[in-house]
Formats: C-alpha cells, sequence, structure tokens
C-alpha cells in the first residue's frame, strides 16, 4: 500500500499556512505567533490514523487507478480536517477531564502561559474546518453535504460527550447507572462516528456517492468502532503499559468501561457489592483488589471471546456489501486493529 | 413598529422541543433533561436584541408588504441561531474569564453539578446551529450562503477573543500593547460581526439578496458596533450601576477598554507613568485614581465627542446608501443605540 504519510504532513504546511495568513482575520503579530505554535502543538503529534485513512479508502475505492496531485492534496486536506476535529475534542477533554498529559507532553492547558485560553483555542481548532472546506470544495458539487458530514458527525460526537459526562459525574459515583446499553451509546456517539464513519464517508462523498446510500457502511464502521472502543477499555487494564504508552487509570477514574460492565453483568451478590464500594476509588488496594475481580470473573476469556465473534460478524457483513472497492475499504480497517496491543 | 417578542418566544419552544428529538443522537432520558435545562439556563435570559432585529430587519426590508406565517418563524429561527451563538460564547467566555454571574444569575459553570462539564455545553449550543439550519433551511437556495455566513461570523468573533486574551493575558500586564488599532480590532472581530453584521445578513440571505453586492452595509454595521463597544466600555466606568445592571471591573481587570487606551493617548509621562503603575490592581484606591485621572483628562467630553461625531459619519454613510428600505434597517439599529445609558 502506498504511504501517503510524506504528502500528507506536507500538506500540513500548506493549510496552516492558509490558516496564518487568513484574509477574513486581521492577525497581530503576536496572535498569528500563538496561533503558529498551537496548532503545531496540537494539531500533527497524533497517530494520524484517522486522517491518513481519508486517502488510503480514497486509493481504494479507485480500483487501483492512479490518483493526480489534486486527488491526493484533497483527500490529504480531507483527512486533516479529521485530525483538526480530534484536536478540537482533545484540547477540550483534557480541560474537563483535568488530564495532566497527552501525547508524551503537557496538555496544552496546562501551558502556564495558556491556562483556560485553551478553550478558545479548541473553538479556534474547531473554526479551521470550515476555513479548509470553504477554500478547497466550496466550487464541488459535493461542498454542502460535506459541511452537513462534520457538522452532523461533531453534533453527534459532543452529544456523546454529554452522555459520558453525566454518566461519570463526579460526586455521584452511582454504578447502576453503568450497563451494556449506555457504554454501547457513548462508545459509538462519542468515538465511532468521527473515527470509522467519517473518514469513509469523506472518502465517499470525493468519489461523488450518495451518502444515504451507503447506510450499511455506516452501521459498519459504527460496529467496528465500537469493537476499537472495547479493545481500548481492555486495554487500559491488561495492556502492557510499556507497549500501550500510558498507565490506565479507568477503575480510579470510575470510567465507564467495558470491563465494568461485563464484571458487573457476571458478579454474584457479593462481588457487585465489592464493585459498588470500591470502583472508583483512588487507593492502591482498591484498584488491585478491583482488577482482582477481573480476573476472577475470567474477563479475559471473555473479551477473547468478544473479539473474535466480533471480528466474525464484521467479515460477515462486509463480505455482503456488493461493492468489491468498498469491502476492501472496510477490510483495511478492521486489519488495522484486529489483536491490536496498542 | 410590529412587537415580535411574543412570537420569537413562541418560535424558542418549538426549537427546543427540535433539539431535544433530535433523531440523530439516540437521547438518553438523563441527557435530554440535562439539555433542556441547559438550554432554558443559557439561551432566552438575555435582551434578545440581536436576535429580535432578524425579524425587524427583515420586516423592513419587505416595506410594508405583510409577512407570511412561514417568513416570521423562518426569521425568527435564525435570529434565535444568532442567540444560540451569544449563548455559546458567553458561556465559554465566563469559564475563560473567571465570572461569577451572568444576566442576574450564577454563570453556568458555576453551578455546582455543572462545573467543567459546561465547555461541552458550551459546544453543544454551538452545534445547535447548523442542526436548526438543515431542518428549516436545508431546500432553500441560500442554504448555503448561510452556512459560509453563520462560519464566517464565528471564525472571527473566536479570532477576536484570539486577540483580547492575549492582549490582555494574565501575569504579562503591560499597557504598552495597548493602542486604539488594537482596540479597534479586537472591539470589531469579537462584538461588531456578531451582534450588528450577522442579523442583517440573515435578513438580506433571506430576501434573495447577495453579500457580495452589501459590502458597504457590512462596513456600516462593523462601524456601528465599534461604537456600540465604545460606548459599553464608557458605560462600565461612567455608567450608572443601577441602570447598566453590574457594577463595572474594566480597571481592575486591566481590560483593554476605549478608555484606557485614550488615558494613554492624552497623558503626559507623570500620568502615562501613573496609569502604568495602577491600571489593573484590585485595590480599591487604585481604582478610583484611574477614575479621578479620567476625569482629570475629561474623558467624559472626549467621549460625548466620539459620540457626536460617530453618529454624523454613519449617518453621512446610511444616507449615501442606494436602498431606502436598507437606510430605515440601518437607521433603526443606530436609533436603538445612541446615546445609551445601559
Amino acid at each position: 500500500m502506498t504511504d501517503f504519510k510524506p504528502k500528507f504532513l506536507e500538506v500540513y504546511s500548506v493549510l496552516k499556512s492558509d490558516l496564518l495568513n487568513d484574509s477574513a482575520f486581521d492577525f497581530t503579530q503576536d496572535s498569528r505567533q500563538w496561533l503558529d505554535k498551537m496548532l503545531d502543538y496540537n494539531v500533527p503529534g497524533g497517530k494520524l490514523n484517522r486522517g491518513l485513512s481519508v486517502i488510503d479508502s480514497y486509493k481504494l475505492l479507485k480500483e487501483g487507478k492512479e490518483l493526480t496531485d489534486d486527488e491526493v492534496f484533497l483527500a490529504c486536506a480531507l483527512g486533516w480536517c479529521i485530525e483538526w476535529l480530534q484536536a478540537y475534542f482533545l484540547v477540550l477533554d483534557d480541560i474537563m477531564d483535568n488530564s495532566q498529559t497527552r501525547r508524551g507532553q503537557p496538555c496544552w492547558y496546562k501551558i502556564p502561559k495558556v491556562g483556560m485560553i485553551a478553550v478558545n483555542d479548541g473553538v479556534l481548532l474547531r473554526n479551521h474546518i470550515p476555513r479548509i472546506l470553504k477554500k478547497y470544495f466550496r466550487s464541488k458539487a459535493y461542498y454542502v453535504d460535506l459541511i452537513d458530514l462534520f457538522n452532523e458527525v461533531e453534533f453527534q460526537t459532543a452529544s456523546g460527550q454529554m452522555i459520558d459526562l453525566i454518566t461519570t459525574l463526579v460526586g455521584e459515583k452511582d454504578l447502576s447507572k453503568y450497563s451494556l446499553s449506555i457504554h454501547r451509546r457513548i462508545v459509538q456517539y462519542k468515538t465511532a462516528y468521527y473515527s470509522f464513519y467519517l473518514p469513509v464517508a469523506c472518502a465517499l462523498l470525493m468519489i461523488g456517492e450518495n451518502l444515504d446510500d451507503h447506510v450499511n457502511v455506516k452501521e459498519i464502521l459504527i460496529e467496528m468502532g465500537t469493537y476499537f472502543q472495547v479493545q481500548d477499555d481492555y486495554l487500559d487494564c491488561f495492556g502492557a503499559p510499556e507497549v500501550i504508552g500510558k498507565i490506565g487509570t479507568d477503575i480510579e477514574d470510575f470510567k465507564c468501561s467495558w470491563l465494568v460492565v461485563k464484571a458487573l453483568e457476571l458478579s454474584n451478590d457479593e462481588q457487585k457489592k465489592f464493585l459498588y464500594e470500591s470502583y472508583g476509588k483512588e487507593d492502591h488496594a482498591s484498584v488491585s483488589k478491583v482488577k482482582e475481580l477481573y480476573r476472577t470473573l475470567k474477563l479475559e476469556d471473555v473479551f477473547a471471546d468478544y473479539e473474535s465473534k466480533s471480528y466474525e460478524k464484521l467479515i460477515k457483513f462486509i463480505e455482503a456489501h456488493p461493492s468489491k472497492a468498498v469491502q476492501e475499504v472496510l477490510k483495511s480497517f478492521l486489519g488495522k486493529i484486529y489483536k491490536r496491543k496498542k
């Protein structure tokens, strides 16, 4: 598969330069400098999987036909819009979660000079997306659909974040609110739409498809995104910290994780009572005992079973799709995440 | 002039109900309740001037022709989009400014259960705008222009907020950064675009106009918005607290106010030295002495002079406009703010 990463990174510089010279605003020298630093700090430092998957998907949809320079640029620009969207969410999420580090450096709002200005920086990141779309896509037939798509996906992500926040509400630690159905809802809206559906939807629009004709593609990708987040929850507890790059704190943070939801489902009354008392406590002993309970309940096996069943189900769905090219796109996504260790 | 306020408030209920039942998201009962409360707390409690001016302007542009129920509804819906935009900015600004009260009640983030969830609530408010636009305007010929307009104005507002924040950067209190030109830039982008230009631009789009043909209307409204904010700065210090409904704290807060900028311009070296030392200090004595200096420099007269000159200039510009209906719209705006005391 073509490695689009070098090209993708080049496009970042073009987009940044566009934004620093946007004629809709009369920059001061200080504000241009601030923006420059803010973008470099928050936008390009992640794994870029979401962004790169637009161009990867587009390439597969073209079924071997060579891409023009223009097509490559546009697909990369859309990929960056998703990375911008992600940066916006992360900058604000870190403030809401009172996080300390992100991608191996202090969270943006933790930089002393930044502080709560980070809220507006988040807003700016979000505002850059329509600036990019307008500059490069205004004349395309699919411009309105593109705008509508980004708006809808952002709305769904923020709504998922809302149920996550009010379910996890600090000071009201009540495990009875947690269930598979609420977990599914949070994951689907907060993660799956923008991480899985959005990149493919961008590629489909670029190739001239009508998204209304691809409701089943959306469903498959949402299912895949859910599976991805369950893996994330699993790795937070059972992954190797040196591999996943962080020490999980879902138990301490009273997170609505797939593991605690499954544990509640499988516990007897005594175990359930223990979970109600211990989940969300900061102390090491409580955390260890919760992990011990997870092991007693054989959640590692339960997860392995979930993982293989999800995979089979997804493959079956994918192979039922009428277009081979679309199948390739979906299989490529699935291949990237199946049995991942990080 | 027709009083559209009762109708306007009715439309709020319709829009709220739409949003609470948006099929793009699968609400839990808790999240629907949260959203309901959040909207009532933050959206309709202001003076509603910005929102109402869409329908007022539209009515004037129709030159006496009766409006259909549909037109009234749509103009009100656009007015509410501006109120939603304003609510979004205010919820986030209050967090960034560490404010305590807003519209006579605690700021939303100050409600104990809310806290930093307010960041996401701000984001949700912003996301409701495209939801409303899509539901009621998707089929209109001006739909794309409407979306582009809201995006551009939001971008300009957030950019204005950025220069305001980094100019006023806490911990770097340095008056030498303040000047009429930076003041103008902040005011124009942070306030004038969304408060003055946006309502009229919405009305123009609804009536079928192309905004590119109305660059001079934009310029006049930006000028008017600038004048409006200078009044605001003036009233913060010289207005009657019982009339303006708050006790101004621009001096304590080291704000880039028109008053301090003018004072710097008119001060001799000794007075300037005093200002550099005293502006932005919390203590009552410093604040009083700054106000004393403002009086010594006769800033009340300087303002009165600015006010009458602005008015004359605006009237001249307005009367040069080829359309009587547009003149009426602009004069109606100006009439509402000229020599206002609150």
